[in-house]
């Protein structure tokens, strides 16, 4: 069934000029060759100024300047006529000498780090091929790459089938499932709203990630209607918690639909016990989703996918490679035990245009009718690429090594004195080692405790040097406090 | 308040070798060298079959495989052991290969197409520095790029002042303002959720893009309560029509709080009469939404603008530059005429380990609150820095130059007998069309006529020679039919 193609064929024929509306329409009106350079030249400064220096803990990890230097230093103003190449790549300079380097060794401050060289050529790749993924049509390698990765990740949760769909960040996974579980308890709301229903509740950790509030609020659940669980010291959920908040909810007349376990919590990295979650889940008809969007990259490694034991039992999991596993954001995956087509029966729109059932080929590849979004962008891909590259050993040793310098900065940390009373002054601290660029670190409040500093170690390109520098240069930092 | 640096402090000692959970924690793990050897390489690929070919007619559009025999094409799986480098970059071949190419000039398939060398150089630096979009300590550049390019969106939209957010997505630009809707009309739904709340209803085109009815569904408000109102021939919405709508949903007893006009709509690119439907708007005490994720763009055009006559009339517009102007996926703003703050009071969760109110510089610039998202890709630098490169008049350029090409093709159709008849076949055209790889053009049913074919103009590779290219392409391969 291969159609032969004649290059002759789609020359294009010079014709005479038409002018239409005062255009001229005549072949293209852009220097390719211009542009093309542009790229090169462009390129190169990325890979100087940014790939080739992103092991270099010599280099700061940001250049700090406040917001009105830092305007007054970009030239941030569109104007009427374009600015020459030469100026476009100062620019370009810029951006890159006052944005952070978030791939620098030495950035502790978020749940992502590090670079990873085969994720960021698939993501050259996709930016150069600029596709949405939701027909087979138009995203046939991307459709088929998310169908495996999620398959292989779903193999990792240890369930026998499933669904899944690849989203814009952890918070909108938190969401879909929200959603999902939701239209489980009761399909007819999809058509007929919330309004004049029982109120709906759902049951999360006190340490939960906060899109949970933002997610309620957004449904029309309403955050009032979110419980929020007692955690044990090490912020792990307590199951007897949360029977107790069920049974509350059954009280007061609401309908109790979904319970929300973390496995890696933002602040605390805390993993609630699942299994006994589970347990209460199937005794009340709940659904389970499981927030991994932190946490999840710990079922690649054997040695430390126990911290997640009991997953397999979980209705939905929320699980971010970008995080652990440096796949380059935003690669985030929504994964459904289900397999009958909840997620489709619960989002599709089934718009004509764009999934028509007359198609030449199977249309079950059309996906797009799973998601929220129209245009979607092939986050798979990346993950699958770099999976490719390091092997599920190259993914699971990079776990382990995470895991192995926080356990040497805990037991070095015990070994110095003083690091108790520095907590009080981490925003002074921060400040500091901003303006010096040496390093970045998040820090925050927590159960009425002051600030603390939370230290993120991620990246293969961080060693146990990384985890001493860290505690000398607090120490430093803080001397005269 | 510059603090130096040392670049002896912050090179790593070396040290004693230190083993726990038998990882061996000294020095970093990946081979850099190799790394940034792979990134060349893999560029290099890029720049010659992707970038390069992108303005080449004689090249295929896509070289169709039907899903099974595209799987055994690809190499999918991923093994305990990573691949050699030369096979990743076969593979790499094989992706692009394999996939649609966007940005050729004879995809007319989605609304959009064609390639901006600035945008991509822009797409390139961010993937390369992987920032997050939420705080202006990790993202101080790409968090005053968003501020102007909001501010310059928003005098184009004809607003004195305002706010605004870029999202993965037109559709969820459209759920953004219809939530924001609903908060204005009553706040506390954030806190309770609709359960007791009156049924509130909506009004949009039956010519809406679907997202409308996703959203309904995803914020529990029910697609049932999406009321839709009729158009006129051209697609556009008749006010006389939404008037009486608005007076029905108010004798039944329910909440109408909203109305999304479309200005550009998905099939016939109708624009609806916004001056009309906001006198409507006022007159009820409704917020007014307009959809211009396609349409929007011609704004930038003195010529054009007047399609969107009457849009500083409404309280959020959603506009995708990805689209017309070729900002690159994803590329969407909602913009929101209220200056008070509703769209952070709306959407904020004040997570304390992101947003610390203690912080050393002022905290109004950390704009992740006002997102459903944690994680936010910086998607308005990409269309800050084209336009510095084009300027607005080149922006106009572009908008005036595919207008003039579609009034150009329509003339054109009308001289040519036969191509009333061929809609009926556009199912076995397409099929053929993308087994030739010859041009990439979309079709659907609508209002109870057959398939017809939808052609997009976009991108400014497009001439007047690939208009009268797609004429005889549709004639040569409907010639037997």
């Amino acid at each position: 069934m291969e159609v032969g193609i004649c290059k002759q064929d789609m020359l294009q024929k010079k014709k005479n000029a038409v002018l239409v509306d005062g255009v001229i329409l005549n072949g293209p009106i852009m220097d390719s060759k211009a542009g093309e350079k542009f790229v090169e030249e462009a390129c190169k400064i990325i890979m100087e100024e940014v790939i080739q220096k992103a092991n270099d803990v010599t280099e700061k990890v940001c250049e700090w300047r406040a917001p009105e230097t830092l305007k007054k230093i970009l030239d941030l103003e569109m104007r009427d006529t374009g600015e020459s190449h030469q100026k476009l790549l100062q620019l370009c300079q810029d951006v890159i000498q006052y944005s952070v380097k978030t791939s620098h060794p030495r950035f502790f401050n978020q749940l992502y780090a590090g670079i990873d060289y085969y994720s960021l050529v698939a993501r050259f790749i996709t930016e150069a091929l600029n596709p949405s993924v939701y027909t087979y049509e138009v995203s046939p390698v991307f459709l088929l790459v998310e169908e495996t990765v999620i398959k292989k990740m779903i193999e990792f949760i240890g369930w026998e089938e499933g669904d899944g769909i690849f989203n814009p960040g952890g918070s909108v996974s938190n969401m879909y499932a929200m959603n999902l579980a939701r239209y489980k308890f009761c399909p007819e709301i999809k058509e007929k709203g919330l309004s004049s229903l029982p109120r709906l509740v759902l049951f999360t950790s006190e340490e939960c990630h906060y899109s949970m509030k933002k997610a309620a609020s957004f449904l029309g659940i309403g955050t009032e209607n979110v419980y929020f669980i007692k955690t044990d010291e090490r912020g792990k959920m307590i199951p007897e918690e949360l029977e107790k908040q069920v049974q509350r909810a059954r009280k007061e007349g609401s309908a109790p639909f979904l319970v929300c376990a973390t496995a890696g919590t933002t602040v605390l990295g805390a993993f609630d016990p699942l299994d006994e979650i589970a347990d209460i889940c199937e005794k009340h008809g709940l659904w389970l989703h499981v927030d991994a969007s932190w946490g999840g990259s710990a079922l690649i490694s054997r040695k430390h996918c126990r911290l997640l034991h009991g997953i397999h039992r979980a209705d939905s999991v929320a699980w971010n490679p970008h995080k652990m596993l440096l796949a380059g954001i935003q690669c985030c995956a929504l994964l459904v035990k289900d397999n009958s087509g909840l997620l489709k029966k619960c989002y599709s729109a089934k718009a004509a245009y764009l999934f028509q059932q007359d198609k030449f080929y199977d249309v079950s590849y059309d996906t797009g009718d799973k998601s929220i979004q129209c245009s979607r962008r092939p986050d798979a891909f990346k993950f699958w690429l770099m999976w490719k590259a390091l092997g599920t050993t190259g993914l699971e040793e990079r776990v382990n090594r995470a895991l192995a310098l926080a356990r040497y900065l805990v037991e070095e940390i015990k070994k110095r004195e003083g690091f108790q009373l520095l907590l009080e002054v981490a925003p002074i601290i921060k400040e500091r080692m901003m303006k010096k660029g040496s390093m970045m670190l998040g820090y925050q409040p927590h159960r009425g405790k002051v600030n603390f500093f939370r230290q993120v170690v991620i990246s293969p390109q961080v060693s146990r040097e990384d985890m001493d520098f860290l505690l000398d240069e607090i120490e430093l930092l803080a001397k005269d406090l």
